[in-house]
């Protein structure tokens, strides 16, 4: 079985790993978002790739979700003591590694692509990870600043800096109207037997990869299930909330499988808690949703599966 | 009183840490060596200013004469997870804070003068520190490779990697001819009373920076005072002798008094072991050089500073 899953940040690797277990024979293909990347110290960051990356090889900090088990910090404390930030954003020292591979790679002429592919090397994630795109595209939000009034700042400083507490105005992916899929990435879709839209952030994650011009085409084609990451009309984590207040759309299981629309979904995994969600066209499924632990988001994972694989008949 | 002194690394910075005490009043400007400097990891390293910086603002490994105190090696490791070397240069997680600043910096296109002068807004070394240039100079090193025959290695390839091992067929600071000296160097050297040379490396640290068009002319011209490196027929750290063998000069304080020759040299001091030393048109002094604690190194620091009065008269 050939499977695609778009993934974002914390909640879809997760699910990627249940799904992985899931599926030990599947060929699974990771399209990750890289709207959330930023250049950090002259260094650049995929923090969506990293997180895929070490939550599927070992690596992952468990208990925040992101960064480096077993991590330090000297790196970051010394280029305070140079008065050089943001110190708003976690870079570990185990995970400045990466971003000096990353960087010394792409310097060279790599493409973010092969950078990636070279970085799973070493973590043999088990699963093949693309990101959505070799060129820039960064996520902005628009944002009416109390004090400097309205202004766009990138996505990391929205999220990570304010904490998604200044309300969005906008957001929009910069550049993703000039992208071209990275290589691998309209292959993967068109030969898979279902593609997954794992818990991840509907806006600033599974919707910025389907904002690169061809994706979106592509996954229409095929049978789509997605997993709701909205629960009882908040946000199963993160801060999804104001992401969809920004485009309009309510904090809920069916507004968003509304906002992804029947041409795009074919299967939708709800919460129990959201039974009775019902868009025509989408195949609605209810059960715990809840990744409290490997078993339970395998099983997750799972179910999604099995529902495509109706819907595939 | 204005002092301008020549310094490469371990042995320099050393010097000059008495040379503060010893004049504490003095207006001290530092010519930093920067044939030494590579790049590693995309990042841009300068061994000698970064080890002259370090000890003079109270961060150098004691022991080790060069590198931070207190210094862990995580990302190293976690470069070489990677497959990402060279594993023979010791960088350690503060070091790389001070790197990622440094090229961060020259990647905005700062000069690499200005980057050390916001480098020492941190340390503030109680001196003036100068690159010698702001232009690429590395010094590269011809061998005779017992497997890869004769080619030209970085020095750091040679000094740290091959312990120097491999003898050299000859030594150059590549970029040299086309180099000019970094802003306020002449004007430095114009406006001293003396010019000391530390008992730094006479072949890849003081005789690198000579070699910068216009830096030996201007300090002919002045009063100049140096510390021998050799002490009884061996460098007192280092191998320097590696580095005169490759010139044609004999490891001796006498024969590095003449390298450099009465045209630059107005006094000298050498050990007791040494005495007997002669140099036409050189004023030459024996005392204990070992610099073997700071009171002894402020005293020698003192001898150079005397001789230098007793010449400028």
């Amino acid at each position: 079985m050939r499977i695609v899953a778009l993934a974002g940040g914390i909640g879809g690797a997760r699910f990627l790993r249940g799904l992985r277990a899931a599926a030990p024979e599947a060929e699974i293909t990771v399209i990750g978002n890289t709207g959330d990347d930023i250049s950090l110290f002259g260094l650049r960051v995929c923090p969506d790739l990293d997180t895929v990356m070490y939550t599927l090889g070992g690596g992952i900090n468990e208990e925040q979700g992101w960064g480096r088990r077993d991590e330090s910090f000297t790196v970051k404390e010394e280029l305070l003591e140079y008065g050089v930030g943001p110190s708003w954003f976690g870079l570990g020292d185990r995970d400045f590694a990466t971003h000096i591979v990353r960087t010394q790679m792409l310097a060279a002429g790599y493409r973010l692509s092969a950078v990636t592919e070279a970085l799973c090397d070493r973590w043999r994630p088990g699963v093949r990870l693309i990101p959505m795109t070799d060129d820039q595209v960064e996520t902005h939000v628009v944002v009416d600043d109390p004090e400097r009034g309205r202004r766009a700042i990138h996505f990391q400083e929205w999220w990570v800096r304010l904490r998604a507490a200044l309300p969005a105005v906008s957001i929009a992916p910069v550049g993703a109207d000039e992208a071209k899929p990275a290589p691998g990435v309209l292959k993967a879709i068109e030969a898979a037997d279902v593609v997954l839209f794992p818990p991840s952030n509907p806006v600033v994650s599974i919707g910025t990869i389907l904002s690169i011009p061809g994706i979106k085409d592509a996954v229409e084609r095929k049978t789509v299930v997605g997993v709701s990451p909205i629960i009882g009309g908040a946000p199963v984590r993160g801060m999804a909330d104001a992401c969809l207040t920004a485009i309009g759309v309510e904090t809920s299981a069916q507004a968003v499988a509304e906002h992804y629309g029947a041409d795009l979904l074919d299967g939708w995994l709800v919460d129990e808690a959201d039974e009775g969600v019902a868009v025509e066209g989408v195949e609605v499924r209810s059960r715990p949703l809840l990744m409290s632990d490997p078993e339970a988001t395998e099983a997750i994972a799972r179910a999604a599966l099995d529902l495509a694989g109706e819907l595939a008949q």
